[in-house]
């Protein structure tokens, strides 16, 4: 952790870094640690993965408002392709399209309902693939914002050559 | 068709196409009247969107093996984001991640097989997403093979941008 801060924080001088936490054995284990670390005023989190650089004020914006509003959301982009589930090679089925959204980061939780979220999910023995699920689970709203098909998850090599492509376009736009 | 045929084909010197057919209501109707327009000794069927340019020759030759061997055949990439079912903005159930592939074109057929899941459908009334989920309905095999993040479906502005970018890309690299 210390070494997060001497070789990002500082450097980049990024002011806003109010601390830097290990990280846990699962997503929401992370999660959890990092709503520790908060400071007591926090009424709104925002989770965000560190794989998706392409995220924008307006996303952040949109899923606070949303999180003040109604307790919970997530940015999205409908689901452009039709979404099979596979197995061995093979489709075992094919998922009805309508309303099938390709849910992203930024998302934010007010305080209190993140916290419930976790806490149940912790004694529950529940794993979320993402915390809004763990918000679902208590039979909560989690309203949905738009993202972007550009808020790319970076993680393999071909993410990573689109990723260039769209970094390069934007360099390109603003000459 | 005529159009299409001085418009297209003749300018561009598209010689393997053996007609334009004029599609239908729904894309399974398209696609049964493409089948209708072949030549008796094709036995392999290749459905590809109009909205996808860049499939590549791998892509095809994949589908249309896995079709030789099983019956039919879909390229597709597995699923980077989390996938909600959304109704009125708000988010009414997270998907198991388990084995969730976005699903692209091309997909392939043997041509007694997409005959038969076409008639079928016409027959029950039922419209399926893609051709694929007509063939599932029989019960029968639909292998997955490789498609590409970069095998985009070009129908939103957005992925109009993105296309370029991914074009501008590969003009660099061949310099």
């Amino acid at each position: 952790m210390d070494k997060a801060q001497a070789e990002l924080v500082e450097p980049y001088g990024l002011e806003k870094v109010g601390a830097v936490v290990a990280g846990g054995a699962r997503r929401q284990d992370s999660v959890a640690a990092g709503l520790k670390a908060l400071p007591r005023e926090a009424s709104v989190v925002v989770v965000h993965d560190g794989v998706r650089p392409f995220v924008t004020a307006e996303m952040v914006s949109a899923v606070v408002g949303g999180a003040e509003e109604v307790g919970a959301a997530v940015t999205a982009v409908s689901a452009a392709d039709t979404i099979k589930r596979v197995d061995g090679g093979v489709v075992v089925e094919t998922l009805k399209r309508d309303g099938l959204f390709c849910v992203q980061t930024p998302q934010a939780f007010s305080r209190g309902v993140l916290a419930e979220a976790l806490e149940r999910a912790e004694a529950e023995g529940v794993v979320g693939t993402d915390e809004a699920a763990l918000v679902e689970r208590l039979g909560r709203p989690v309203r949905v914002v738009p993202g972007s098909r550009y808020n790319l998850k970076v993680t393999t090599p071909e993410d990573w050559a689109l990723a260039e492509m769209v970094l390069r376009a934007e360099d390109d736009r603003r000459g």
